[in-house]
C-alpha cells in the first residue's frame, strides 16, 4: 500500500492514455494525497489533471514533476523553471513530435507519405495505429502541458487548433521545395490579449527559419521571452535512455529541493 | 570593508582583462576568503583562476557562479550543471562570439571585411580595438571556461589552437557560397584519449549543419553527451539586459541552494 510506504517519491511510468488519463491520474492522485512527490513521463496526468495535482501537491508540501512529458529528457520545463526563471514567455514555437518530423523529412527526400510512414513504423518511431502522432494528438498534448505549466494558461485539448500531416501530398511537398520551404508540424502558443492561442498544424517554413533545418526524429522548441529574447533548444524528443534520463533529472531536482 | 559586510554574496562586474584577470581575480579571492559567495559575468577570474577560486569556495562553504561568462544569460553552464546533470560531455561545438558571427553573416551578404567590421562597431558589437573579438581571444576564453568547468579539464588559454577571422577574404566567401557552405568562427572541444583538444577557428560549414544557419550576433552551442545525445541551445551571446539576467539567475540558483 502506497500509504504505508516510506518512499518519498513515486515514479509513474504507465502508458499514456490521453482520453481518460488513467490509470496514471489515479496513481498520481493517490501518491500525492499520501504525501509522496511524483515524477512522471506520462502525458495523461499533466494534460488532464495538472491543476488538481499541483494544488494537492502544494497542500501536501510535495512536488509533481514531469520534464519527460515534452521532448523526453531534453531540458524544456526545467530549462524555463530553473535556468530561465523570471522570464515571461510571450510565444512558444516548436517541433514536438519526432515521428511526423521523420515522415516529413523523408517526404522532402522524395518518399510518398505511405512509404515514409511504413519506414517510421519499421524504425519504431510510429506505432501500429499512427493516429496519435500523424493527426497531431501527441503534439497537442504537449502544447497543453507547456501552456498550463509555463504560461499560466488553463487550456484544454479541445481548445488547440489541431491539424495533422496525413493530408500532405507529393504536390504540397513539391510546391514547398520550389519556394525553398520545408513542411514541418509546428506546435504554437502565443499570448493574444488576455488569452493564449494554441495550434498544432503543418506549416511550410522558409529556409532561414531555424526550425526548417531540424530533420529526422529530432525535436526543437523556441521560447520567446521578455528578458532573454528567443532561446531555442534542440534535442531528442523520445527514446528509452532519454526518457529514463528525464526521470533521473526530476529526481535530482527533487533531491536538491529537499537538501 | 568586505570582511565586515553582512552580505552573503558579492556580484563582481568589473571589465574583463584576459591577461591579468585583475582587478576581478583579487575581488573574487578576497570576497570568497571572507566567506561570501561570488557571482560574476567577468571572464578573467573564470579563465585564469577557476581552480583556485573553486577550491577556496569549497573550503569556505560558499559558491562561485559565472553563467554570464559564456553566452550571457542564455543557459549554458546552469543548463549542464542542473538540467543535464549526470551526463558526460564528449564534445562541445559552438558559435560563442557574436561580433565575428555578425561580420561573417554580412560578408556572406556581400560586404567586404572592413565594411562589415565598421558596421559591427557602429552597432556597438565590436570595440574600437576589435582584436579581442576578431582574432578569437574572446571565444578562446569561453572555450577554456567550458573545458575547465564542464569537462574536468585543466586547460590554459595557450593550449587552445586559435585563429581569428581577419584573414577571411571575399574569395574565401565566394568559394564557400559556391559549395553551399558558410564560414563560422567555430569553438570546439573534444575528448581525445585522456585529454581535451581545444580550438577556435573559422570553418566553412555545410548548409545542413545546424550551426550554419545561426546568423547575426546570435550564439549557439551543441553539447554531445553520453545519455542525451546532442543538445543544442541557441540564444543571445551578449547584451545589457541579457548579462544582467545572467547575474539574476545565478543569484536565484544561490538562493535555492541556501533554502
Amino acid at each position: 500500500m502506497i500509504e504505508k510506504s516510506s518512499a518519498h517519491v513515486i515514479c509513474e511510468l504507465s502508458f499514456t492514455d490521453l482520453k481518460t488519463g488513467e490509470p496514471a491520474v489515479s496513481h498520481c492522485r493517490r501518491a500525492i494525497a499520501a504525501g509522496k512527490s511524483v515524477v512522471t513521463s506520462n502525458k495523461g496526468p499533466a494534460v488532464l489533471a495538472l491543476a488538481e495535482l499541483r494544488k494537492l501537491a502544494s497542500e501536501k508540501g510535495v512536488h509533481f514533476f514531469y520534464e519527460g512529458t515534452v521532448m523526453s529528457g531534453t531540458p524544456v520545463i526545467n530549462l524555463m523553471e530553473f535556468c530561465l526563471a523570471g522570464n515571461e514567455i510571450n510565444e512558444i514555437k516548436g517541433i514536438l513530435n519526432g515521428t511526423t518530423n521523420y515522415i516529413l523529412t523523408r517526404m522532402h527526400e522524395g518518399m510518398a507519405y505511405d512509404e515514409a510512414l511504413e519506414k517510421a513504423q519499421e524504425l519504431g518511431y510510429a506505432e501500429a495505429d499512427p493516429t496519435g502522432d500523424v493527426e497531431g494528438f501527441d503534439a497537442m498534448a504537449k502544447v497543453v502541458i507547456l501552456a498550463n505549466c509555463l504560461m499560466d494558461a488553463d487550456l484544454t485539448p479541445e481548445q488547440v487548433d489541431r491539424k495533422g500531416i496525413s493530408g500532405i501530398t507529393k504536390a504540397d511537398i513539391e510546391s514547398a521545395e520550389a519556394g525553398n520551404r520545408r513542411w514541418k508540424l509546428i506546435s504554437h502558443l502565443i499570448r493574444e490579449g488576455g488569452s493564449i492561442k494554441a495550434s498544432v498544424k503543418p506549416m511550410a517554413l522558409p529556409a532561414d527559419d531555424p526550425l526548417s533545418s531540424i530533420n529526422g526524429a529530432t525535436n526543437a522548441l523556441t521560447y520567446s521571452t521578455d528578458l532573454m529574447g528567443d532561446v531555442t533548444v534542440i534535442g531528442a524528443g523520445a527514446g528509452r535512455i532519454e526518457t529514463g534520463f528525464s526521470i533521473l533529472i526530476d529526481l535530482l531536482r527533487l533531491h536538491s529541493m529537499r537538501g
